[in-house]
């Protein structure tokens, strides 16, 4: 009879059609026989196993009539995760305790991580064992006792040894940039790879798509070219230029990092530790040698003083000392949102007018990209000190910048013309002045509003600077989208959030 | 054009049919207009409004076939809180920040929570403004730096203030009894209000169920009369018999309480505050004024040394004493269960066999209600200080607790005769020897696993207490379940598990 009953006490899979983000969810009916021998709960945490293979995942019962008696339904990530297909024998049981979570309460407690700790903890969660309340008290405990440098040296450790690791060969100097987020428009990695490639550089990028933000390096690329590469194409790509422009997503460099982010994100808590072992450990996972990371400052950027971003820099730069990995970092101005174009196609013009010198190109993203490529070739030592931004600025200007852009793009799969928006609409001044003030985070959210970066040629053009003068009625920017009702709702969202920019009377 | 998009922007409601728990939840198309035009991502946090009722949920994406374009879906905890009709027009925004998480952050850094804070906090949860992520950083905050009695009353108070509160009249003495969890069979409270009410005292008894334990109160009176009564009810049954013994699920004391409960248990953080905050505030709501608190302590009790109980205890008197309730504490023996049952039924059999003074009614539990009712006798002022006992058992004695008891259960509904189980097992000793250890956490599994309290009569009978003497082959505990499949499912847990209690050599 126990025999019979141990046999009986399984369900078939199917997937759910439903996309729970990253926490794996599976839907059991209330009256299927398992749900009612084993006990289980709304929102429990159950453990799901197919054959050798086991995941765990929160339950969800289901009261309506959509699913048969004899099935269990799971998530899109719980049906990834587990690798399961269609009609698999499951079987369940409640998840034991998530044993590293005694790491995460002693920390709540005052107790410092160790690289133990840091390693259970990591590995779970990349496991994806923590549900999200589980992930939440991990960020918070992290917030809450800060992290030392040794904290953020062993939670960065853990998260490079749980991913896949680049290698690019024995003392091979590679090269990569990194920007701590916040300014629309930032566009720098396309114009600084094309410029330290051509030098002969190794800098084999790896961009990130736009999560909340109106686009993603990956995002801005995408419009130019094939982004999505395997772990082979970009070696032959890297091999045969010495660079690429590649999505990240499709290689799993830090798989953990994303998971956390997503939490820090919804609790809009930004816990250094967590930042500093964030960028580095991808940096390390991607095989990168000399790392510099530009630090933007501003009021309504990421990092809001200069004393922030020093402190910053500097656990940065500890951090990654420890783990072999050289940083530097610059600090640059954060106050308002580079170049012209936000969103992915509107960001790639304004590249492709940069690499090809046109006159209208914008000036300050040309200049920060310099700056950019500037203190790369001379960490590279392709230059002396002090001779980085001369070497820069002939590498584009003479045309090897374009030239090299254009062969990556080749490499990737060809390069090719950004979209345009069919619908735009010109936001003009209400009132003659100059512009005093922007907010970064409404700009951005404008743009999202508008389309970007899901319509790729969605999001908006500027048309001043701060400190410009400008007449009543002269255009201040212009909204672009791919549908009308986008369009609408972009202007919506203006009328109700006019601090977007400001324009002040002239003091004289 | 603008007004037409407005008018468009909406998705007629269906519901899901998906128990997310508490967590509210919304089921959209990927595809669907809405999704598109605002740029909704799967695990964000949406607003939803019908008419002029609005709530908070979170996105589910559907990316299967199931739902049509034009409706989005909502969980049962979603379609609850919005008082949704089938096919009512819905619109959609994103979510606004809530705002008092900023408190949240605030006390992670080490700023205590003001009254104000504490209010506004715990407003959002009433109103199911928290996401889980957000529920676990409060509830992790409060663990991380432990909240001072001033904090601890604050979010008393503002629990309180945000359910309803029964009144029973002013200067009444209202009574009532809580125990700090952790001990199977440990149900003295039906016997408790019997002897206190039948001496003329008020005690307006409202009960939970058990979450994750066999049994709570509820589940246990439910299988010997109605629980399940309106506020109009239960005032009623109060007045006529001075007392009632229902489920307290129906009122709305407290309703954060269970909310952040919920999420300590996934985390497994008890926070003293918090504990305290979801006691006081529960006994405040329910019009209490002269409360009897039993802690029990033990190594595999909710409390584990005398020391914290009595920290504890002081938190608990000190809070209540700050809102105006006088609390006392009794220290209990926690080291094994109580009475003989363990599981719904099995409990009411236990309980009737006390208030029907059977000469083999367990000693235990009727010693421990007699001390708890005597304590109560003595608050109420019905006699002299150390009379208390002897008024206690000369009520249970002479009948006139079980005469009080049959006529609360009259008043509710009528007393009916609890179940019994069909399918039944005895463990047997292993070894003759002395019994030397209960786990009263393996104990409540056992008896959760045999069906309790879902399976109002299944649980198990124990036949042996902490140092009785045993035969090889003497019955131990008998299993109680109501299917052959469940008897079988914890039999395969107790061989997995033989813990449950240790039978060791005599010691001579």
């Amino acid at each position: 009879m126990m025999q019979k009953q141990v046999d009986e006490n399984f369900l078939y899979l199917t997937r759910a059609g439903i996309d729970t983000h990253q926490e794996p969810v599976v839907y059991m009916r209330e009256d299927c026989h398992v749900c009612h021998s084993e006990g289980f709960n709304a929102q429990g945490r159950v453990r799901i196993c197919v054959e050798e293979r086991s995941i765990i995942a929160t339950l969800n019962i289901v009261t309506g009539d959509f699913l048969s008696h004899q099935k269990a339904a799971l998530s899109d990530s719980a049906w990834k995760l587990l690798g399961a297909k269609e009609g698999d024998k499951a079987r369940f049981k409640h998840a034991p305790p998530v044993e590293s979570m005694s790491h995460v309460r002693g920390k709540l407690y005052g107790k410092p991580f160790t690289l133990e700790a840091a390693r259970e903890i990591i590995t779970d969660i990349s496991q994806e064992r923590y549900s999200d309340i589980q992930l939440s008290a991990f960020v918070t405990s992290c917030a809450a006792n800060a992290m030392s440098l040794e904290e953020t040296i062993a939670v960065t450790q853990a998260m490079v040894e749980c991913g896949q690791k680049f290698a690019w060969g024995d003392g091979v100097q590679v090269l990569d940039k990194h920007c701590v987020g916040g300014l629309p428009g930032n566009r720098t990695t396309p114009i600084v790879v094309a410029i330290v490639a051509a030098n002969g550089l190794l800098m084999p990028k790896t961009s990130s798509r736009a999560i909340t933000s109106p686009a993603g390096t990956a995002d801005t690329m995408e419009t130019l070219t094939n982004v999505i590469l395997s772990f082979e194409q970009m070696q032959k790509v890297v091999r045969d230029q010495g660079a690429c422009l590649a999505w990240g997503g499709s290689v799993s460099l830090s798989p953990t990092d994303d998971i956390i982010i997503r939490v820090e994100r919804a609790l809009d808590l930004d816990s250094e530790g967590q930042l500093v072992a964030s960028v580095i450990s991808k940096k390390i996972a991607a095989g990168s040698t000399h790392v510099l990371i530009d630090i933007p400052v501003g009021p309504t950027a990421k990092v809001r003083s200069v004393e922030l971003a020093e402190r910053l820099g500097n656990l940065l730069k500890d951090t990654a000392a420890a783990l072999g990995l050289h940083v530097q970092t610059i600090i640059s101005d954060g106050t308002q949102p580079v170049g012209r174009g936000v969103g992915p196609a509107l960001e790639a013009r304004d590249i492709l007018a940069i690499l090809q010198n046109k006159p209208k190109a914008p000036t300050d993203l040309r200049q920060r990209a310099l700056t950019l490529a500037a203190t790369l070739l001379e960490m590279g030592k392709k230059c002396g000190h002090r001779e980085g931004l001369a070497l820069a600025t002939r590498t584009l200007e003479s045309g090897q910048a374009w030239q090299k852009f254009v062969a990556i793009c080749d490499a990737q799969g060809g390069l090719r013309e950004p979209p345009l928006a069919q619908h735009r609409y010109d936001i003009v001044a209400q009132r003659a002045g100059v512009v005093a003030m922007f907010n970064n985070r409404v700009i951005s959210r404008l743009a999202s509003l508008a389309g970007a970066p899901n319509a790729p040629a969605a999001g908006l053009d500027l048309h001043v600077r701060l400190g410009d003068k400008v007449e009543k009625g002269q255009p201040l920017m212009t909204l672009h989208a791919e549908a009308a009702g986008e369009l609408e709702y972009a202007l919506d969202f203006y009328r109700a959030h006019p601090e977007v920019l400001r324009v002040e009377e002239e003091v004289v």
